[in-house]
């Protein structure tokens, strides 16, 4: 790990929120998300995540300086893993969150104006006592614009979801190579999950499935085996240097592949490929949808997907969404993948794949490369 | 697996509901949140945890009738995994949510009264979708009358419970025993992993830290040795039959203890006995919390817990919660754990332990046995 560079610049990004929260005339920031509080804080609090009850807040003043309020429990850790110097607590049970954020703002001044806040994140009863203890304050929901504003990566992001791309990658191919047929579906997860872990990628989802149940959007691996000419697929995401998301998905078969099988997958890599070719800076991010899904029709496969890629980065699922409906123009260091799915419901069968690329000023820079062919287990 | 009872009546479960509705005079409740909807509906929809914009809706009628409103990608999945046959759809980047639910509550007559929902789970932005578009709807939130209503177990989460405790304390039990000074925390780690999914537990969240990095609340596994003479801590969660959780601690060291950490870890199985003793049906759950802070003062140990244990099931934290303020009244069939934390600043080191109970009537009965002593690496 030691050529990949991991200086994220959290002041470069605080400034970033400033400058946002001078265009939509803000006096502070609440952002309450562990994906925002990891981006602006440089925290890693799994508790944000696994305890929905357990707040904490990451606050932005007027004048750039940033704070953080957080449950006692997570104060020592995270002193560890933040720059941020001024952390107030709240203790759980005992504090109500809300109160405390409001002592933190009235502290330096701010008890009305414009405040803004993740809508879709913080939950209705917490957003309730937010406007009961700033009664003189409009919070103004700015989901979208935080998210526009993270979409486009530093260049140690690109560098870190690049090691985390291809360090999964080798987890998986890895694993299969040494797979045999018989084997069950944990058994390879297992073997995965340790290559990942080799490689100081920690667990985040799994989705494994084999014959008939790969068709499940989110199956995860049961002690099935693999049993001779059947079609597998995984769709994993891993998390490298604490916060940085891998998301990647493969096919492949156990034993020889069927020419269909093969016509399958070379439709499928014909796909993606396209859905890559639309990703240039300026265009809009359904171009990249609109070319997939052509491409669907082309290669005669069912095509209903809701969306066929999206931005990667702390969260999962970030913007832009390449969607039907999304204009965003793409921008050079965006980071995205392209996730065709193929399901074969009379065949019992699903293909997917899915591989990063990072929108360049020419147009794209594939981060691993993309599958042609079925991955074989014991061929 | 054979022998644990998995057959868990949805039915039972949603006639509990209905008779909450009845107290609550609700005409129909609309639950969000990944526990709710698996525990009502026997689904397990991983992106509702990864996820936070993709929304899944667990409907309940006045006459008891349940249904689903869930993103088109996640139904053919949930299809295979719920009882439920009134299962409607909606597209995502195309439908508003809010919208569809209003249109299903709809077709049953629900277009105003008063309907229950999740304040602490569902968002503030789709909160106000749901008023914009049920403008005659009273919202109410029923977040602590549902975590009641899923505190008490019945035998076969139970039998689930205690199948996922046990599997997981073997988990570490054995790969510690595998383990030697000098390997990477993230080695011991990934054959921890690797022994939970043999026994089909899916990684949930691992802490792990040795030295003075285990002070931290919620470190992970880093590339660092085991050296000699630390001490070092596990606070580990898989899933096991989809969405039950394990939730377990431990304590060890590398090589031999000094005289001084087995003191400690002596004091901290006291503390921890202490909070079982305190499990009774009809006594209130803070009563676990003051009996276990007592022990600390007993012991001279330093305390500074906000909680010391929580209720566990398809939630990581469950009600009761075992904090100074709760009174409620401790019944048969919680299932809770106990986990002292002793943390040392000036040693740079931190114990902590954990182990479930389900209270019974008579008392309590542990569901992994406790540890007495620190768990060798290496002696």
């Amino acid at each position: 790990m030691a050529t990949v560079n991991t200086s994220t610049d959290r002041t470069e990004q605080r400034a970033r929120l400033s400058s946002l929260m001078e265009s939509l005339g803000l006096d502070a920031v609440v952002l309450s998300s562990y994906q925002a509080v990891s981006y602006f804080a440089g925290t890693h609090i799994m508790t944000q995540v696994s305890l929905p009850d357990r707040l904490e807040f990451f606050v932005l003043f007027g004048d750039g300086s940033p704070a953080l309020l957080l449950c006692s429990i997570e104060t020592g850790m995270a002193k560890t893993q933040t720059d941020i110097d001024e952390i107030a607590e709240y203790t759980e049970f005992v504090d109500v969150p809300a109160e405390a954020a409001a002592k933190l703002l009235a502290q330096r001044g701010v008890t009305s104006g414009r405040i803004g806040f993740e809508a879709r994140r913080l939950h209705s009863e917490a957003q309730a006592d937010l406007r009961r203890v700033l009664p003189d304050v409009e919070l103004v929901g700015i989901d979208d614009a935080l998210e526009q504003l993270q979409s486009v990566k530093t260049p140690s992001e690109i560098d870190m979801l690049r090691f985390a791309a291809e360090s999964t990658l080798a987890a998986v191919l890895g694993a299969a190579a040494s797979a045999k047929p018989g084997d069950t579906e944990l058994s390879v997860c297992a073997e995965i999950t340790s290559r990942l872990m080799g490689a100081g990628g920690i667990y985040n989802f799994m989705v494994f499935g084999s014959g008939g149940r790969a068709i499940g959007a989110h199956v995860e691996a049961t002690d099935q085996p693999l049993r001779e000419g059947a079609i597998w697929r995984i769709d994993l995401g891993a998390r490298f240097f604490e916060t940085i998301n891998s998301d990647l998905a493969r096919v492949g078969v156990v034993g020889e592949p069927s020419s269909r099988q093969e016509e399958v997958v070379s439709a499928l890599h014909a796909i993606q490929h396209a859905g890559y070719e639309a990703m240039e800076p300026g265009r809009p991010a359904c171009d990249v949808f609109f070319a997939v899904k052509n491409e669907y029709q082309r290669q005669r496969m069912p095509f209903s997907m809701p969306h066929v890629g999206h931005g990667l980065g702390i969260g999962l699922h970030e913007a832009p969404i390449l969607e039907p409906g999304n204009r965003t123009p793409l921008a050079a260091g965006m980071v995205l993948n392209v996730e065709p799915m193929v399901i074969l419901p009379d065949e019992g069968e699903c293909y997917h794949t899915e591989d990063l690329a990072v929108v360049t000023p020419e147009g794209y820079e594939l981060l691993t490369p993309p599958q042609e062919a079925l991955i074989r287990i014991g061929d």
